[in-house]
């Protein structure tokens, strides 16, 4: 007890708030995506950009992102850990990811600096994971 | 068409074999566990061990990582992408998990060196994800 007010959870790790996660989400290139793909538990790291509260990725038709807004719940996990001291920090956010049609929003998206996927081939588009829920963490001493 | 034979996906990305994705494992110190728990996509971040196949994480009673192994199918992801120029690997595992409670298989788990979490309480005890399937990419040029 140290007397400061900094919220941990039920392990001691520190609760980073809803600005913060953000804050970290912007600060790292990639993300990793988990949905269900017929009945699958699929995880694809993914380039993304953060808009409002919502991240924001691109994708081609016909590959494994493309389900992603299909499924409807998804989970964008974000983290970045020294590999020598074993700290570090992780986010997570879920919600539904939609396509983006708007012709004017697809103008801001690409605005952001989201770097494209290798291999990627055009026609790309934009999907938004309208964030429900965002939590983080981070582990400040073992 | 260069010639040689490195396998590629309908991305361009060159596919990873299993002794290779095994390799790309062994040399990270945390990957992404991924499961559903009462509904909700949950990725975590964890550190991990490969014995032989199968990767294999400590946990303790009454974490969310205690529910991988009741949730059954789990996917387990690994990555390691250079931030300046997006080349990297990623390697998806995905399997049972069960929890360990031979003894000798935990003597031996325990000498693989996995670090603790930070914050994790004991009792810990070992989870096995028994590989069902491993696919590794690599991003080797944009």
């Amino acid at each position: 007890m140290d007397g400061h007010s900094t919220p941990t959870d039920h392990r001691g790790l520190t609760v980073l708030g809803l600005g913060e996660c953000l804050d970290r989400i912007r600060g790292v290139r990639v993300g990793r995506l988990a949905f269900v793909h017929d009945g699958d538990l699929v995880v694809l790291p993914v380039n993304h950009g953060v808009d409002g509260q919502d991240v924001v990725f691109r994708t081609t038709w016909g590959s494994k992102l493309q389900h992603a807004q299909q499924a409807g719940l998804v989970a964008f996990e974000f983290d970045d850990f020294d590999e020598a001291t074993g700290l570090g920090w992780s986010v997570l956010v879920s919600g539904v990811a939609e396509t983006v049609y708007d012709d004017h929003e697809i103008a801001r998206l690409e605005d952001l600096g989201v770097r494209s996927w290798a291999g990627a081939l055009d026609p790309l588009f934009w999907v938004r994971v309208r964030a429900e829920q965002v939590t983080g963490r981070e582990i400040t001493r073992q």
